[in-house]
């Protein structure tokens, strides 16, 4: 299965996946699903929202054990954030089928559309408008960088624009939905163990800090006569650091839009994202309401206007105790694993699901840590244990 | 003239000027200056570096005064930056046809190609060209940020790449070449002088930092896990700001790329240009040693690779002597005028030729200091008084 799906959506210089919503690569990771799929005679489908489904059993029987993930990428992603969840289900079902398992439960995979948000800037379109949390009135008004909307890439890519919305229907049928994913952080390395549970995921949201001075030649300027917005950008950076050092949390500058960008030019505009998480809500609060604050006294040293605007935001998600605790017990009598119960700061469809349906997740060891980069890697043996794992769950739950 | 000038390659958004070399507001710019050369009987003549050239006399005779400046802008530039020279220089032509001047040398008025660099990154490439100071190689191996090569661009605008090179033939024959500009700074409009003559052109450059850290997931990457290098290049920042001020130069960070400028990716590259310009050669060096070795010192301590590329500088320019006097004696008498002498840490193609052929430049009062923006202006007496004290220049040079 990694076979095929390797080679897709790779950029050649930087050897990271580009494989966003509706793309090229979108659309060759779309048809190895539904490939695997079909090679293992499960009844393949798409929903009105893009997600992609692989049916074991009659959905309408209802009480449905899902597993699944995603198959986009952010920039120059790594191989393993999103079809590692996807790989395992299928390799799962595999396993669960030489097992010669029966199945009480209908069983799905699946492939959420555009998890990662890296075209149109919104995380988990295809989940937040199944579960009702996008409207479609937002969800049109979502555009690239090329001032391509979420519709009119759909469209171009052959699907229709037309259907997509809330879909509880589908949502109602499913009992249990379970996400493998690799850890995005090294709990798991430092712990020493292969697999482990999630707790929960961190309130998080991303906020855009514009800094607005006044464009003006860079050599014959004086330095009291500038306004130039990229000092208090700077030390916003900075503060960010110190807030999130002080708390516990994490604050990160990744992105930046200068205006108008030229070497002899002081910038008009300095446009900057945050990106904020931690581990409770009022600790967020503190970290990026410090952060605006000091960036608001670094502006007015400067003669510099800010605005901030929160461009997203999710409250903490709480995964359901009972599937949790049902997930720990068949791991540690079945599989005889100890596995940690870990919080995480990453943002899963399983996150937006929690809200309606039993969610749990599983997370294979990162030996570095590093995601989001070409250079993100689990090893081929802690691979096999998530797979081994989430056989076990499926079978725990799916076949009692 | 103003009217058929003011709407090319104007950006509707920010009402500032986008003319880059060899674009179609190029173009347009450059038949606005055959049509001026033409309707006041000059004799029309493209150089083999793309630069426009206006005679009134013979060439041939030697010893030619002349005049001019440029007509492209950088990207959101102001509406004087540049064509203010041009559109003098007619005015004056037409001013010095109403006094009934008579000629005793050659004059033209000149439009030199690609001056501020915008599209290919190097300044005042027409002149350069000219005087020898840029290979034909070292053209060649301009590019624009779509991939476009110097002579891709000049071809697909129609002209003929394969005559670009040295022109010591036409520049030896020019005996004066004088500029007028628009200030890029406040020094006159402290002074309460409407037209300057320039001593000096600061030695300037322009520093490459490449800050290369590692991507990383920016909500599960543990602070201490992380390299980022968003956060040595804010402390660089603070640091060129802290070392202008102590030396009373200037250095600003304007542009920037960042790689992969994801809101939840910690980057792997920012890359940050510093433009600086000082007085003089010691205290220039002194400023940037000082900026690079606390980069390197941030660098270090984030676990960051630094890279500092030193991408294009130029020597400090002493404007000759005995024109500058020659200009301040002219003003000074015929006119009446207090006209002080003025350094400044602007490059102009007088700065190039200053190598080759006896040049001199007079700038116009800008009443904010206010340059390479949509906001740069000049007050229309001003620009009045510059056209007269160029028309005086003229006729003195070249009516003796």
């Amino acid at each position: 299965m990694w076979r095929d799906l390797r080679p897709i959506g790779r950029h050649a210089d930087s050897g990271g996946y580009r494989r966003f919503a509706w793309t090229g690569a979108d659309a060759d990771c779309r048809a190895w699903f539904r490939t695997q799929a079909e090679s293992r005679g499960l009844r393949y489908e798409l929903d009105r929202n893009g997600n992609q489904w692989a049916w074991l059993g009659d959905p309408a029987e209802g009480d449905a054990v899902v597993t699944g993930s995603h198959l986009d990428s952010v920039p120059d992603g790594g191989a393993f954030d999103g079809p590692l969840g996807v790989v395992s289900s299928f390799a799962a079902l595999d396993e669960l089928r030489g097992r010669q398992a029966r199945f009480t439960r209908p069983l799905a995979v699946v492939n959420f559309g555009d998890e990662e948000g890296a075209r149109f800037g919104l995380a988990c379109v295809g989940s937040r408008l199944a579960a009702g949390q996008l409207t479609v009135e937002q969800a049109h008004r979502l555009t690239d960088a090329d001032g391509v909307t979420l519709p009119q890439a759909m469209e171009r890519a052959g699907y229709d624009p037309d259907t997509i919305g809330p879909d509880p229907e589908r949502l109602s049928r499913i009992g249990a939905f379970v996400e493998l994913h690799v850890e995005q952080g090294r709990a798991l390395d430092l712990s020493g163990d292969r697999v482990g549970i999630a707790s929960a995921i961190w309130p998080h949201g991303r906020w855009r800090f514009d800094f607005r001075g006044e464009a003006n030649h860079a050599g014959t300027t004086r330095l009291v006569d500038r306004r130039d917005p990229m000092l208090p950008y700077a030390e916003t950076v900075l503060a960010a650091r110190r807030e999130a050092l002080i708390t516990g949390a994490v604050a990160t500058f990744g992105k930046i839009s200068v205006e108008p960008n030229g070497v002899n030019a002081i910038p008009s505009l300095v446009r900057g994202w945050l990106d904020s998480r931690a581990a409770d809500q009022p600790t967020l609060d503190t970290v990026v309401t410090g952060i605006e604050k000091a960036a608001r006294e670094y502006a007015q040293a400067q003669g510099v206007e800010l605005d901030v605007v929160r461009e997203s935001f999710t409250p903490v998600v709480e995964f359901e105790h009972a599937l949790r605790d049902e997930l720990a017990r068949i791991l540690t009598t079945t599989a005889d694993l100890t596995v940690p119960v870990l919080g995480t700061g990453a943002g899963h469809d399983a996150g937006i699901l929690s809200g309606t349906v039993p969610t749990a997740m599983l997370f294979v060891r990162n030996p570095t840590g590093v995601s989001h980069s070409p250079a993100e890697y689990a090893a081929e043996d802690d691979c096999v244990a998530g797979v081994t794992a989430l056989a076990d769950v499926l079978e725990g739950l799916a076949c009692r």
